[in-house]
């Protein structure tokens, strides 16, 4: 069955959306947690479909060094492989390619590159990244694409927005299109009229969907914010539109605005590693010597596994002493957090109220409140009648 | 509410008994997780109590260098701090003192050493152990000893129980009974007759609970059984009995054989991080390369998270990326095999079939299975229907 994607409700320019997969269905927009050899870091599968995750992100490129793709295909497939049951996205490793590989050679063809883990060679084209992720089953498809960092010149902007554009057409013709769907990429650096060009050539292959990339590659804010403007609404209305490795809960409303409907990031999860815990009075730094004793909750409003049971000053003391639980039961809550988060702004568009919603966005990522801005926050409650959880 | 404990069944010296404490009742033998710092590494409370734990095991040493006993205590209690809610043992931080502080100094009244974490200065005396305990409120007390590591003189081993039985006595006048109960430990290193003395002169005191320390510090497998057999069956009857720090499954079914009634250990969860992950079938090292493309289970009999949704193919392939997820699953893993192992002992001994089960733990601690030894386990089943999990 190919992706099928219904718009249920609009607010200005955002959509309430609902994408159906071969592996079920996404309600829109949607944050993917980033699983990029396959699961989050420290989540179980099971965990994450209790925090609410409804498709899962991975890498490409990892998986085509460790364990390779005919290892998954033998497998059974990427679901098989990894215990997730719902709809899979695999990036193209377009990104990958580009940011992490040190030797790679690109030709009009495709582009070869060393493993980063142990020097082999792997080759990349438009028709093997197709290729990769038929046999590997995945709902969502990506093209590959030359991916621009940040600052490039506009004359090699437009150059690689060529390639990408050839590389785009030849990834459509070799999609067989027999299950689940391929996105195409826009690309175009920071230049208006060049990512303008980009929509406008790109929306004529009919790809099942549009993705916005090369931004949060260390751009300015005021240059992400114009170019999800330039493009997201430009992009045919009736396909999920997906904003690439975009962010903080501000930008993600900011770009719903636009009309986005999913998301990606690893802030969530890495920052947990880091003890950088979201809520809604906002970013906790855990290891703050202020939450050595502080018996609440990182949240009240938060049904998540830390939240329904452990302290502020349990976490400070876990991740203080580097103990794995402390990076699990942050991952868990920031996870909560984020897919919490989307749930709201999937009501605030039903309601027609999204810009209430960005508010709360904005308190979430100030770093840690003013002491008293969640002093009506009460301690983590004893009663396990209040507490029952996953 | 004191501690109580009935013996429901015996299968020759072993019991099948119930321990009451005033966060619940422990089923045994029991096998207690580690969880030094108030939460076993990588593993939730709720995955805890869903792999089928009953009691958890922390660290008096490390919690009273960090966060320190007035910290838990104004947090209001070890429960409310770690958010477990069943029973909880501290253990008396003795074995840490002899086996990690390097500047510690000893006098009859106790022992004086530096964190290893700041250098900052503790002292450790019987009576100071049993109140930094009570004001936790944990439900089981230990007594603060005095381990003797191995090898030790005889004469060496009769002083250090000389001081240590001195310390019981005081530390049982210093228990005030109000809730949960003390245990004393028998020491004596590998010395039967010091240990029979110590058996007696400690049941003297009538302590809620008994202890068998000084084991599983280096001394050969033969060593610490005879310990075990000289001590377990003659301790008081009517009373639990603990074997510290002990062990592989072999072990444990020898001890339960002896009359032992509870267990700690670290290695299935310190196992779990390092790869290696017990199955009905033995022992695998799931980083070997003959698990690359294994599509079955860890362990088709096994309920845990991992068995129940992923592969050994998925575990080698995060194993072998240190990711931190290997570390979870596998954890989860381990210490679901124990908790059921200890269920199973339990069924033998109600069903006066103890020695059947020694012959799973035997197979159980044998490294990686001859190739053909599990080629009767399916793959993981892809049917949902199947494997509904936590």
């Amino acid at each position: 069955m190919p992706l099928a994607f219904e718009i249920l409700a609009t607010s200005g320019q955002a959509r309430r959306g609902r994408l159906l997969t071969p592996h079920g269905a996404v309600e829109t927009p949607a944050f993917m947690p980033v699983g990029t050899l396959g699961a989050v870091k420290g989540v179980t599968p099971q965990e994450l479909e209790a925090a609410g995750a409804s498709i899962l992100l991975a890498n490409l490129y990892h998986l085509a060094l460790r364990p390779g793709i005919d290892a998954v295909e033998r497998l059974g497939g990427l679901h098989a492989f990894t215990g997730w049951r719902g709809p899979l996205l695999t990036d193209s490793g377009g990104f990958q390619v580009w940011s992490l590989g040190g030797l790679r050679t690109l030709d009009a063809d495709g582009v070869t590159f060393r493993s980063h883990l142990d020097g082999s060679p792997l080759r990349f084209t438009p028709e093997g990244v197709v290729s990769f992720q038929e046999r590997m089953g995945v709902d969502i498809a990506m093209m590959l694409d030359e991916c621009t960092l940040w600052p490039v010149e506009p004359a090699a902007a437009a150059a690689s927005w060529e390639r990408t554009l050839g590389w785009a057409r030849r990834a459509r013709a070799a999609w067989r299109g027999t299950a689940g769907g391929l996105f195409g990429i826009v690309q175009g650096s920071v230049y208006r009229e060049l990512r303008e060009r980009a929509v406008a050539e790109l929306s004529e292959l009919d790809f099942d969907g549009y993705a916005i990339g090369g931004v949060a590659v260390g751009e300015p804010e005021a240059d992400r914010r114009a170019v999800v403007e330039w493009t997201a609404p430009a992009l045919p209305r009736e396909r999920p539109r997906y904003l690439m490795g975009v962010g903080y809960p501000e930008d993600i409303v900011h770009a719903v605005a636009q009309g986005v409907d999913l998301f990606d990031c690893v802030l969530p999860s890495r920052n947990a590693r880091h003890g950088v815990l979201f809520t809604r009075a906002g970013a906790l730094k855990i290891r703050n010597a202020r939450y050595r004793e502080d018996p609440r909750p990182l949240d009240p409003q938060c049904g998540c596994p830390a939240c329904r049971r452990t302290s502020r000053a349990f976490l400070h003391h876990l991740s203080r002493a580097g103990e794995l639980t402390a990076a699990v039961l942050g991952t868990l809550h920031n996870l909560r957090f984020y897919l919490d988060f989307m749930a709201g702004l999937r009501q605030a568009i039903q309601l027609g109220a999204l810009t209430e919603a960005a508010s709360l966005a904005r308190r979430a990522t100030g770093e840690d409140p003013p002491e008293d801005a969640d002093s009506d926050v009460l301690p983590v409650s004893s009663d396990p009648l209040e507490q029952r959880s996953s």
